[in-house]
């Protein structure tokens, strides 16, 4: 087995072959996952390794009372409240990230923590810039927008074009004649996020291809407040590159109902949005090293960096934190596994992984030595328990190992073709993983929006997160066994 | 009986007795409601009367079958959006308003209506202008807000001042000495839409007593997404009057852990906000005449204006359509009743009930011929049935009249100390009226912001609003007594 994958590739290169999305596989609907909830009867562990992982009750025991009533109790959010109070949202580029990742070593190097340090990553550089968007006919009315990440800008007089509305890319290509030169505006359904944002992604590229100068996508989400939502978008080769920016669920309907009466619809769209030289970001790396056989890795994780609306306490502040959270608390009641348990907060994931990329390059040939890798980038509500990407023994082990969730009732398992963003460049490729499985129902409410707030994270949900995030780490890092890197059944 | 009230007021007088709010009674808690469920045995109606009642139940499922099923179906929701689309929203004073009353009284002219006019009410003129408020300390973020109605503004260069926030007024007065000179920010809990929103009628007054510069309140909103709420403010006599501005349930938060943490706080509050000489706008009014009893009315009603931000749809957009749709719907089956049923699209509500006062004035002879006033400024949502302000025997026939609406649903009696908005100038005095109730939790979501848009509104909910409507206007209009004024007993 192993990692097949060549991880030479530059962050420049991989962020071309995520072709339309960088997280459309962050949460997908529940029917796209594959349950598998193992009876006994399915499950052939060994009787000594469900006794050796059930003997781990004590110690997970310890661990969520200590971060649910005890000494860690409050601390995940009061920390997280601390940081994004402090740094706001931290795009990829941004002084405001760098500063973060500061903060972040030195509060690891505080807690304790082992070969603490930063990991230097070239990321890229997109700022917003002013922006508005103005219906000019038939009335006046300003539109809610959000440039889309990696957007150009228009002219500073702005675009001033007549709008033509198209429900999909199909509908596209039939009205292909009437989009020249045309404000192209996608009223694409909200399926899923995982099967919508396709029109983020390639949305610009499509209408530019048809010839339109501008494209205006509806936010990707089942629920708004007139809220507009941004994200990553990226425009194929060879296409003319054309402003792009997402308006709200509200006005996109609004704007189809004005086609729909036979209006003559246009739209004044001015952008600042540019793009700057690459900068120099940082993966943030902390560790508790094993005691039998360090250079085995259990990894914990989440990213660090975030749009620049909101303060990203959600995306991926609650992520993140809880994997600072699961180190700092087995730091604190001194337990060490056989093997490290390392957190890496990644940076630059909402550019395309950027971060995770480039630690895949740096650390290729370290990829046999871990073990099992995780991330929380879907949400820390209350959490139900974990998705993972493992084989059939691995799923056994998974279950055994969260059955000691129970205090919590966190013990559900779901294999999941999709777990976690930047793991899955690992996990793609048959190295085991797993992602927090929350009360995630909401999550795309938030997502990407000013709304991404600290109002989305609960001091009691993050500390079972980081209780769950810290059992799962320390008990798979400890066993007798490495988790076994089986090919996946799912 | 009859109105003791002497309506001899000037709206100008009227608005300074609305001392805090103008739309506190909008929706009250449940607990507060009084609901009277009276069995059989608790009413005495005579079977007479009950059996008159009873015997509409034909025609009241002709008027339901032609909303929900028939030639009306979907006609409410259509014309609401063709409505909010053309004009937007629609603010006192300007001439969106007088250009929606024009369309409001030629739709109603090509509806054949009787009567149909607008009586002219001098109305405030509050332009909002540009606004912005900017966190400079502890660190640069842009807090969003919307000014509060008939607040003043700023200085071009706007006000930058430092912060105190404040939990009550009681708190705001245990730390007089420190609000001088500062921005105070109400932080105040969101109890009840009636027991909190005083914070927005007086909130700049009292900060303005101890020295303040100018305030911010917390939305009155028990749910956002980054969503500031405006409505309408009231300056105390004898103040100095102060900018002031809503914030977003979440800023507050965060201004509040900001204080707690002991950081500096500062903001650059800029309001180009101010007020113009009084604009010439209408009432609208229009009738089915009565066949037997003209001179005798039962009116329903909503108001035309709006705040000036999302369109209005739901307040008070559905709310004063379906009373438009009653009336059309009534015409087209050719249902007359005894007396007349008339509509009302008051003006300037959200200023002070400005359109309702002068129209009070105005009619001030004909108020023992108001039989039965009826208003919806709570939401269309799905209905549930009437709250009522009536006596003992009123209230007993409102039920029999319900349980005409059990096809829809809809036939539940509360009795309430506050039914809709302006009809109250009517109902606190005597006069008996109903609103509509309907499964309005989520009704201040959107209430005065930018998400009180068409998606709020739902075709299928607006037909049984209709269908109510008519039928309970329709039946009170044409009973063989008049609907009985009684002292309320609630």
């Amino acid at each position: 087995m192993g990692v097949r994958r060549n991880f030479i590739v530059l962050w420049t290169v991989a962020l071309t072959l995520v072709v339309c999305d960088v997280s459309n596989n962050k949460i997908e609907d529940d029917d796209k996952l594959i349950t598998k909830k193992r009876t006994l009867s399915e499950c052939n562990l060994p009787t000594k390794l469900k006794t050796e992982i059930a003997s781990y009750a004590s110690t997970v025991e310890k661990i969520i009372n200590a971060a649910v009533n005890g000494s860690f109790k409050g601390v995940t959010y009061q920390e997280l409240s601390l940081f994004v109070d402090t740094f706001g949202n931290r795009i990829a580029g941004s002084q405001n990230l760098e500063n973060a990742i500061d903060y972040m070593i030195n509060k690891s190097i505080a807690n304790g923590l082992d070969n603490v340090h930063g990991e230097e990553v070239q990321v890229p550089h997109w700022v917003r810039g002013f922006e508005s968007a103005t219906l000019v006919e038939p009335r006046n009315a300003s539109i809610s927008i959000l440039g889309l990440g990696n957007s150009v800008g228009t002219p500073p007089e702005g675009i001033l074009a007549e709008v033509l509305v198209v429900k999909s890319f199909d509908d596209l290509q039939s009205k292909a004649e009437q989009a020249k030169g045309k404000i192209v505006v996608y009223n694409e359904d909200f399926v899923s996020y995982g099967s919508t944002v396709i029109y983020r992604g390639k949305g610009a590229t499509e209408a530019s291809k048809v010839g339109a100068v501008a494209s205006l996508i509806r936010s990707i989400t089942p629920f708004s407040l007139n809220t507009p939502h941004t994200g990553m978008q990226t425009y194929g080769q060879n296409v003319t590159k054309i402003p792009t920016a997402c308006i709200t669920l509200e006005d996109a309907h609004f704007l189809q109902r004005l086609q729909d009466e036979g209006r003559t619809i246009k739209i004044l769209l001015k952008m600042e949005a540019h793009t700057l030289p690459d900068k120099t970001s940082r993966n943030v790396v902390a560790e508790i090293e094993g005691t039998e056989h360090p250079e085995k890795v259990v990894i914990v994780s989440g990213h660090i960096d975030s749009w620049d609306v909101g303060n990203g306490a959600m995306d991926d502040g609650g992520g993140f934190f809880i994997s600072w959270a699961a180190l700092a608390l087995l730091k604190s009641l001194g337990l060490k596994a056989k093997r490290t348990v390392r957190a890496i907060f990644w940076t630059a994931e909402e550019f395309g992984y950027v971060g995770a990329y480039q630690y895949a390059t740096r650390h290729a040939n370290e990829t046999d030595n871990f073990i099992f890798m995780m991330e929380s980038d879907s949400g820390t509500f209350d959490p139900v328990g974990l998705q993972y990407s493992a084989g059939t023994t691995g799923g056994c082990i998974i279950q055994e190992v969260m059955k000691l969730l129970a205090p919590i009732n966190a013990t559900r398992t779901r294999q999941s073709p999709s777990v976690g963003s930047d793991i899955e460049i690992w996990t793609s490729e048959g190295v085991p993983g797993g992602s927090l499985d929350t009360e995630n129902d909401k999550y795309f409410w938030y997502h990407h929006s000013n709304a991404d707030t600290l109002e989305v994270e609960n001091p009691q949900s993050l500390d079972k997160n980081t209780a769950l995030w810290a059992s799962v780490a320390y008990v798979l890092a400890d066993l007798s066994i490495d988790f076994p890197r089986e090919t996946t059944d799912g």
